[in-house]
C-alpha cells in the first residue's frame, strides 16, 4: 500500500510534494528494523532497534498500580458503570478532573517549584498534534520558526507539512557543545531578514532531543531576551522533563518567566506529552500550555482534531492524581535512567567510542567522527549503513537532525531490557574487536607485500581496494581503512 | 480564557480569522445548554440538549460485554501484562487486529453486503479529523469541494478551517424531499466555474446528517456517474449507516462501486467514525477508507496527527470482533432507534408539528415553516430563541446547516433516556396549547374591542404589539401573532 509517491494532479500539493519528511535516514533506521526487528528468542540476529526515544524501564510500577487500581478503568466490572459518561464524552475542553491531573503531573516532574492552570491545559494528538497546534496559531504559511540544530526530524513533518511554515535552522556546533549562542541566534534571525522570511517564533527543545542536554537558568533567561527583543514566540518543547537523572535539576520555561516580569507571556508556549516522561506514546496524550489566551482559545478549538480518547483521559486522571505513585514513579525512573545511561557510555567507551556528556533524554549523542573516512555526510551514510547493515543496531545518523557536522549519532536506550542493552553492547565491541584483527592483518599482508618486492602498492591504492565503492555493501571492512580513525586509540588502548 | 477574538498580528490567520465556525446558532445552542443544562433531579427545568448527535439507547449491551471480558482492557488485572505493549505501540498502522476488527464491523453494519481491506483503514482522530485529513489530501487551498445543503455546520471547521479549502453548496429543496438533483449539481459545478474556483470532489453524507433519510441505489449511481464524469472526488461520509431503521437497507458506495466496473475507483473515499453507530464519540476513532493507493498512504502519515489511543484500539479489536456481540448489538440498535423516532414524531404529529420522513440518523428534520412570521432566516433566528429560552429545547436552527429554506430545525432523539423525552414532549405540548389558549383568548378579546369600537387597532396593529421586538424576549407570545400558522391546525384538529 505505501507506495511511491508520484504526482497526482488530482490530489493535493500536500499529498504529493514529500513535504511529510519521511524520506529522511531518521525514519529509513525504523524501516529497515521493521523488516528485521531483534527478539531475544524469536529472532536474535536482527536489528536492534536504538532509534526510537521510548521509556520502558518503569512499566513494572505502572502494571503493579493497575492492578491495585481496577475501578480507575471504565472497562473493568468495578469501572464500567461510568462507561457511559465517559465514551459519550467529547468536549474539547478534556475531563476537568483530566486537566488537573495533567497540572499536577507537570509541576511535579518540575520539581513543584512551579504549577500550571489547568484551565490552560489544550490536549492534542500527542506532541506532534501539539507542534502542529502551535504552528497554525503562530504562523502563516511561508513564514518561518527559527531552531537549534540539531533538532528532532518529526519536526519537519509535524511543524511544516500541513501548516506551510518554514523551520530555519540557528547552527551549533560540537566546538561549544552545541550550545546556542547570541551570536548563531542573530545569524540566523538576519539571514531570514536578507531571505525576506518573517521569523515568527524560536522553537527549542528543553531537554535537547537528540543532544540529551538540558539548558542551565542563564541561557534560558538570553533566549527569552532574545525573544522580547524582537516580538517573536518561544515555543518550548519539554517533552522529556521528567527524564533529567537523578541528582540534577530541570528548569522549565515555566520558572524563568516568574523571575522576568518583564517578560511578555503572550509570546511564550509549552509544549507536553506523556510519551516520554510515562513512557505511554501509544495513548497520543499531547499538552500544549500556553501563556496567551487568544492561543490557549484557538488551540482548544483546533483540539477537535486530537483530542484523548476518554477511556484514557478517565484512567490517567485517576493515575496521575494518585501522588504517592506519581512522586515514585518520577524519582524512580530518573534512577533507572540514569543507570542504563551510564552502562551503555561506559560500555561504548571502553572500546573508545565518546559522546557528548548528557544527563536528560532516553538518548545520548553519540561521536564517532574519528570513525568516518572524510568528515562528509556521505560518509556518515555510508558508515550509518554499515552500523544497520553489519552491526544490525538502528541508530539515527546526525544529518537526519540536521546537524551542522557529520560523524554525530542518536542512540536511544531505554527502549529495551538490560539483556537487549548487553547485546547490543557486545555487538559493538564484537565488531570493534574483529575489524581491529583485521586491521593487524591487513598491515602484516601490507608489510609482507612491501618486504617483497611484489606488488606496488601504495597506502593510497589499498584505501581505494578497501573504500566501500569497491567492495561488497555487506563487507565488515567497507568502512574500514589504514587510515581509518578507528583503529588507534584501540590499539593504543590494548597494546 | 474564552476570550473574544481579536485580530493579533502576531498570531496566524488562521487563529484570527474566526474560520473555526463556531459563531453558528448551531454551537451557540451547545453554550445555552451549557449554561443551563436539564438534570432530571437536579436541574428539571434545565435545557435539554437535543442538539447532539449521540446514540445513547444501548449502552446496557456494552456495559455487559465489558463486564464479561475483563481481559480485553490494558487496565484490568486480567489484561495488565499487556500494558507495557500497547502503551509503547505508536505505529501509524494502528494494531493489526483493531484494523481487521474495524473492516469487519463496517462489514457488519452494511449488512456483510460489502467486505472492507483492513489494510486500507486509516485511523484519524474522530470524523472530524477523518475529513480534515481527506481534505488535505485532495485539494488545495482555494480548491473546493460540492455539498448538498443541508449539511453538517461541523464541516465548515473539519474540511475548510486549516486546510483554505472552500464548501460549495449544491441546493436542495424541501419541494423534491431535499434530495439531489442532476440539475443542481451541474449549477453548482458551473457556478463554480464562472467563479474561476476549481472543484475538486463531492462530498455526501449518507445517511444524512440532518436530514435523516439514505440514498436509494438510483442516486448513488447517478452521483457516481456524475464525479466520473467530471473526474473529480467523491467523498462518502457513511458515519451513521448503522442507524437505519430495522427493515430498511442502507446502500453503501462500497456496494455500488462493485456493481459499476467503470467507476474509477480512485475517485472514491469512506470517511467512517464509531462516535454514531457505537455511541463512543469520546473514544475518537475516525477511519479514513480510501480505494485511492496514494490517499492511503498519504492518509496514514497524517494520521500521526490523530491516532486512535492505543489502549482504546486494544478494546475495540476484542469487542468488534465478538461477532455474536456485533451482529446482536447492530440489530438492537436499530430497533431501539426506530422506536425512539417513532415515540417522538408520533408525538410532535399530535400538537400538528411534522418533520421529513425518515429512517436514519439519531436526529430527524422538523418542518416548523408554518410557525414563522415570515419565511425568512430572521424569523427562524427568533423562533429558535423562543424554543431555546421558553421550551427549553436546543434544537439546531436549518440555516446553521446552509439549509436554503427558513423553518426547518434538527431534533435529536437519541441522546437521552425515555423519560427526559417524554418530558421533552410534554414541555412542547404544554407550551402549544398555552398558547392555544392565548390565542383564543386573544382571538375573544379582539371581538370584544372590535364589538365595543373602543379600540381601533387593525390587525396590523395587533401584530406589531405581538411580535419580538416589542415584547420581553421571554414572552411565551413573542413568536406567536394572530397570523401565525401555528393555531390553525390546531384550532380545526381539537375543534
Amino acid at each position: 500500500m505505501d507506495v511511491a509517491m508520484v504526482n497526482d494532479n488530482n490530489l493535493s500539493k500536500i499529498a504529493t510534494n514529500n513535504g511529510h519528511g519521511e524520506n529522511s535516514p531518521y525514519f529509513d533506521g525504523w524501516k529497515a528494523y521493521d523488516t528485521n526487528p531483534f527478539h531475544l528468542q524469536h529472532n536474535p540476529n536482527g536489528v536492534i532497534q536504538m532509534g526510537l526515544a521510548e521509556n520502558q524501564l518503569c512499566f513494572d510500577l505502572i502494571q503493579e498500580w493497575i492492578e491495585a487500581n481496577p475501578s480507575a478503568s471504565i472497562c473493568t466490572p468495578q469501572g464500567a458503570f461510568d462507561f457511559k459518561e465517559k465514551a459519550i464524552f467529547q468536549d474539547y475542553h478534556g475531563l476537568p478532573e483530566f486537566r488537573t491531573a495533567i497540572a499536577n503531573f507537570m509541576s511535579q516532574v518540575r520539581g513543584n517549584r512551579v504549577t500550571f492552570d489547568p484551565t490552560r491545559i489544550v490536549m492534542s494528538g500527542g506532541a506532534t498534534g501539539a507542534h502542529e497546534t502551535v504552528a497554525f496559531c503562530l504562523a502563516n504559511p511561508g513564514e518561518a520558526l527559527l531552531v537549534p540544530t540539531p533538532y528532532y526530524p518529526g519536526f519537519d513533518r509535524d511543524l511544516r507539512w500541513r501548516t506551510g511554515v518554514k523551520l530555519l535552522p540557528v547552527v551549533c556546533e560540537s566546538s561549544n557543545n552545541f550550545n546556542i549562542t547570541q551570536e548563531a541566534l542573530e545569524t540566523a534571525y538576519e539571514k531570514a531578514k536578507l531571505d525576506n522570511i518573517k521569523v515568527k517564533g524560536l522553537l527549542i527543545t528543553n531537554p535537547s532531543n537528540p543532544l540529551g542536554t538540558h539548558f542551565d537558568k542563564e541561557t534560558l533567561k538570553d533566549l527569552v531576551t532574545f525573544i522580547n527583543d524582537k516580538n517573536i514566540h518561544l515555543i518550548c518543547d519539554e517533552i522529556y522533563a521528567g527524564t533529567v537523572t537523578a541528582g540534577d535539576e530541570f528548569v522549565s520555561i515555566a520558572e524563568i518567566i516568574e523571575e522576568e516580569p518583564e517578560c511578555n507571556r503572550d509570546l511564550i508556549h509549552i509544549v507536553y506529552s506523556l510519551s516520554k516522561d510515562m513512557g505511554f506514546p501509544g495513548f497520543r496524550v499531547g499538552i500544549v500550555y500556553s501563556y496567551n489566551d487568544h492561543v490557549v482559545s484557538i488551540a482548544r478549538k483546533m483540539s477537535s482534531f486530537g483530542l484523548v480518547s476518554t477511556q484514557t483521559q478517565h484512567m490517567l486522571a485517576s493515575m496521575l492524581s494518585d501522588n504517592m505513585f506519581v512522586v515514585n514513579f518520577i524519582s524512580e525512573s530518573r534512577i533507572r535512567l540514569a543507570h542504563r545511561h551510564d552502562m551503555f557510555t561506559r560500555g561504548l567507551a571502553q572500546v573508545g567510542i565518546g559522546s557528548l556528556e548528557s544527563n536528560a533524554g532516553l538518548f545520548f549523542w553519540m561521536d564517532l567522527r574519528r570513525f568516518l573516512k572524510e568528515p562528509t555526510f556521505e560518509s556518515e551514510m555510508t558508515f550509518w549503513r554499515i552500523i544497520i547493515n553489519e552491526i544490525k543496531l538502528n541508530v539515527s545518523p546526525g544529518q537526519s537532525f540536521h546537524c551542522s557536522e557529520p560523524g554525530w549519532f542518536r542512540v536511544c536506550f531505554a527502549n529495551m531490557d538490560d539483556e537487549t542493552t548487553m547485546i547490543a553492547l557486545r555487538r559493538i565491541k564484537t565488531f570493534v574487536l574483529k575489524n581491529k584483527m583485521l586491521e593487524v592483518k591487513i598491515k602484516t599482508q601490507k608489510q609482507c607485500w612491501q618486504n617483497n618486492q611484489h606488488l606496488k602498492l601504495s597506502s593510497r591504492r589499498l584505501d581505494e581496494i578497501l573504500t566501500p565503492h569497491r567492495m561488497s555493501p555487506h563487507s565488515p571492512l567497507a568502512w574500514m581503512s589504514p587510515h581509518s580513525p578507528l583503529a588507534s586509540p584501540l590499539v593504543r588502548a590494548q597494546n
